[in-house]
């Protein structure tokens, strides 16, 4: 299996292993239902494992779904939000969206004021899913760092050890003192909502950050809190038919600013469960499975469930032509952006700040 | 000698090896009257070592001395505050005072709302000797983490590696991360003036906080700044004849907040440079060097140079006696004392914040 880590994801994904891997629970029909919205991930299975949801969803609780801003946000990072945000509107949620500029600086090293900029562009494309303003708060590290989050963060990282961080991350002395610091910011940022609000949190992410999770989760007793709980999210495929899209390649995922050629000629060239020839996809069929443009319209674009199932017939049995389902994705892809730039310009992020 | 590094010193303190080991420059009478104050620290040789001085004190600078408030403060802390107002006085400096309660939390795991309650009182006593509220700014980093100064620790703590962090402070991997951390909020509260006002900073303290300086100044010029000096006092005398002051014995010094009494028992018990009879003592005379008495008078409560000079003169004749020396110390400590709680009491900590 390939690697997993809060920095490296890389190599084929083996989620069963994944879930003995990380500690984390399988999902069940039964919190699928509680969660209860017809949000096009959950209810197509891209949420696979979770932490403690038997025992949270039976009461109120907070979810904190953060965001890295290294890059441009493609179709994955948004459909997670919206995600998030079905679940704000069907369980009333109060959701912390903080953005961890100040990892990337320290990680990644990357530019300081790039970095920043990013956060804006990328917390933009966040709001424009429907966040309700009255439950929702979000925070750039570098631009208002909250006084309850750094003192969080002060309390979490005097009852974490080196060693168990070490341990964890699996970084060596020669980083620099931040990487090793930044555990504590992140487990402040989960804890924010359960300390100002005396419910528990539910963090969603896929489980790369989930060493987050479990620190959050050792230290929460002993600074008095309750335990978070985490919903754990598939990497979503790229047009390029790996098992995650990838920030860095450019043509491997449709970007939110990605013009509407753009999005036409990145469908076109994406990865097909199509045959070779004509004659030998009207005869044994595609396979949607690894067609990123079927999975581009499970996971993101089709709502409506009974084409959805129309359409992987069709396609499987043959009836349906690569060059027709790729016309069909482009359609639904340019129609979605068209309307999440409108809503996005709309916009304005100091109703959402802490 | 003695062990001398941030989190502990003891034993005898031998000042020419520390100049070698900490690599200062020692004080010269050059730089001295370029600081030019009338204080008794400066004038009466309690400030013996520097950093970069004779550069600095050509131009404009800022001073920065904090406090890390775990105890009570006595007599000592005070009158190198009082340094720092008179140079203050002299130069027009800005003058920042940064309270590292989370440091205490993470180094001493002092109780985190008792360490917030000991920052303000300390605050008080030290703004109560008359720092100018037009150009002193104080922080605590438990209630207004300044998002400049996090900026600038996430900056220093992204170019320092956790190897220069264990060479400079000794740890071991068994200690909380935010310890390793807690120098790059250090080096921000150093920094943050030279940030803010292009202007180096001069820190004041003793050189047991010097490493700080030492990581300070390798990373200014990788983040942008100029590199800061530093003004290094000696460890100053307890009552009980120990080199330096211990605030975890209150009888060893003597608080802000002792009673007239408790001044009058601590200076009576207090070590003594008299002989053992009083015969002896007007044959031979006393030892003012290690006389606490003496001690107070030279460095906090004489102001004037004459009159010091006097006393020294007729105690180690034998002419002045100890129980006279130890009468007049406790009227000038009483007096002192009085001024300061008048002075403290008028205080609104709110007029500094930054």
């Amino acid at each position: 299996m390939g690697k997993v880590d809060p920095y490296e994801v890389s190599g084929d994904i083996d989620y069963e292993k994944l879930i003995k891997q990380f500690g984390v629970s399988k999902m069940t029909p039964g919190i699928l239902n509680k969660l209860g919205t017809k949000n096009l991930l959950l209810k197509r299975g891209a949420f696979y494992a979770h932490r403690d949801l038997n025992k949270i969803l039976k009461g109120k609780f907070a979810i904190v779904s953060g965001r890295g801003p290294s890059a441009k946000m493609h179709i994955a990072h948004l459909a997670m939000f919206k995600a998030v945000v079905d679940l704000q509107k069907k369980h009333g949620c109060f959701v912390f969206i903080p953005f961890s500029d100040d990892e990337k600086i320290l990680v990644k090293g990357t530019d300081y004021v790039k970095t920043q900029e990013m956060a804006i562009e990328n917390a933009k494309d966040i709001l424009a899913l429907g966040f309700d303003p009255r439950k929702t708060k979000i925070m750039f590290d570098l631009k208002h760092m909250n006084q309850d989050v750094y003192n969080l963060a002060i309390n979490a990282s005097s009852k974490i050890t080196l060693s168990t961080v070490k341990a964890v991350m699996g970084f060596k002395d020669s980083k620099n003192i931040g990487s090793f610091f930044y555990p504590a910011i992140q487990i402040a940022h989960i804890l924010y909502p359960t300390f100002k609000r005396k419910i528990p949190t539910v963090m969603i992410t896929a489980i790369d950050q989930d060493p987050f999770v479990r620190l959050a989760r050792d230290v929460a007793g002993r600074m008095g809190l309750k335990k978070p709980g985490a919903l754990t999210i598939k990497f979503l495929p790229g047009l390029s038919g790996g098992a995650k899209m990838s920030s860095s390649d450019p043509s491997s995922a449709l970007y939110t600013d990605d013009s509407d050629a753009e999005i036409e000629r990145k469908i076109k060239r994406a990865f097909s469960g199509g045959r070779e020839t004509l004659a030998e996809h009207r005869k044994y069929g595609g396979n949607p499975d690894i067609d990123a443009s079927f999975q581009y319209l499970k996971f993101f674009l089709e709502e409506d469930d009974k084409k959805l199932a129309e359409i992987e017939k069709r396609y499987k049995s043959g009836d349906l032509m690569t060059g027709e389902l790729k016309k069909y994705t482009i359609s639904k892809a340019k129609k979605f952006f068209v309307q999440h730039r409108k809503n996005r310009s709309k916009i304005k992020i100091e109703k959402y700040l802490i």
